[in-house]
């Protein structure tokens, strides 16, 4: 148990989004005994455990939020564990990749709904949980043919009752938008961030660096784990961000090269009308 | 007079923050009626003038805060209406070429305060003016060897007393470390807004964007003409600042396209104690 489901947990107990609200029993899994500590302390969850297919045998949902390579490991242990009408859902990054490892697992996916709350930051940890994280954040869930409407709309009525808004789409649609959205970017901050903090004059570097560049690489401080995971699990399509930005980049760089005032001006009115219009 | 004259003049004229104190006369240079109308209005200004040598030969300091390919033109019609105690500073963003300019016009340049505050944003115009713009911020002086003492210090004064924390260095070392610190970071928000803007999803690509991708492409929105001048004037650094930045992210993009786990961890971890550590 860390910020994504701490927050759902704070969320849902704090019980103000909806009516009939959440009346059910939290129990919070987790590895260190000092986060389960914290986690009651705080009024997260109604009980820790250290056994996620125990806790599993009880529950009627299953939220799994962990780094996407211990998705597999965590499925399994609680495989076992789960009766006919568990319904399973997470919170990672890539959706393709959880899909494969609940088919690893399931026989059939008819209880599995895949989601992601675009939400979270460079603070992880249980500590930071936060009731208010999901207010008015989009959750994405990428429910299988397979899936059961019935169990897709239990995991929809839970992130409502946080203030967040569902959206379904395609798992493999998920991946390609999210790898231009927040992988390409991600990868951006932490280049950028490993460029200058290896030149020469990295001190005044950052010394001399203003708001817009604070803003800017702040999430270069997510999670180093989270973010190997997601890489590796989202491979594909994050080489194709990568090469898609690759080529803009390119086109930029000899624009300055050759000093062609007129294609920068292009590329740069065209990105502040793009970034004024959405964002 | 735009965001950076105005917010000085609003700072000076709110009189805050020194003892003695700012009790001169500030005439605002404007092309537009308009403009000068609002600065009145604002009482930023005692005074509008659309003829800037007729101001600067009543001037004890002259502010050019124009986009950098402008610079020598505004110089040009300043020079022959100054006399040799007048103040020459500016606000560009290349220090280097600001000084090359000056000295195409000034037979001279004992008088002449290259300047760089580091504030601003994406919004300009006299209109967004903030007489707390500066405060806390680094205001970079580059003077020349040939620039008196007394000079440096009056412009140094000027900022102290809207707030801002001046610092002295060589103009060169001053283009390389921004081109790293600000220049790069705008080149990489262009260029992604840019990618993403034009790509089959961009409708949804911006839709899905969550907080950390507002943060990290703000400065996408930045003024086109202001930053086609930067690129232009700081050509050399900027292109190495771009390649170094090339050089690690191709470095991620093998690590990913080769599944290196280990390799990604390092750069992850590197950057985000870079982050936390300075920024």
């Amino acid at each position: 148990m860390g910020l994504i489901g701490g927050s759902l947990a704070a969320a849902l107990r704090r019980n103000t989004s909806g009516d009939p609200g959440f009346d059910g029993h939290i129990t919070g899994v987790v590895r260190s005994k000092s986060t389960g500590e914290r986690a009651l302390d705080m009024g997260l969850v109604d009980q820790i455990s250290d056994d996620p297919a125990a806790a599993a045998a009880k529950a009627d949902i299953i939220l799994l939020a962990v780094p996407m390579l211990s998705m597999r490991a965590q499925l399994s242990l609680i495989a076992p564990a789960v009766n006919s009408k568990t319904i399973i859902t997470d919170a990672g990054s890539v959706k393709g990749r959880f899909i494969d490892d609940a088919r690893s697992v399931f026989p059939r996916l008819n209880r599995v709904v895949p989601g992601h709350p675009i939400a979270g930051g460079e603070h992880s940890g249980v500590q930071a949980s936060n009731p208010e994280l999901y207010v008015n954040r989009r959750v994405l869930l990428t429910p299988l043919e397979e899936t059961e409407e019935e169990a897709t709309e239990a995991v929809e009525h839970l992130w409502k009752l946080a203030g967040a808004v569902t959206e379904r789409l395609g798992a493999e649609h998920h991946d390609r938008v999210l790898a231009s959205t927040s992988h390409l970017p991600h990868a951006l901050a932490f280049a950028l961030v490993d460029t200058l903090a290896t030149q020469q004059e990295a001190e005044e570097i950052f010394r001399y660096a203003a708001g817009g560049f604070k803003d800017f690489t702040r999430i270069a401080s997510s999670d180093a784990i989270m973010w190997r995971d997601i890489c590796l699990s989202n491979r594909d399509a994050m080489l194709d961000a990568m090469d898609a930005f690759g080529a803009h980049f390119e086109q930029l760089r000899k624009a300055i090269d050759q000093g062609d005032a007129r294609q920068m001006e292009d590329i740069f009115r065209r990105a502040k009308q793009a970034r004024d219009e959405h964002a």
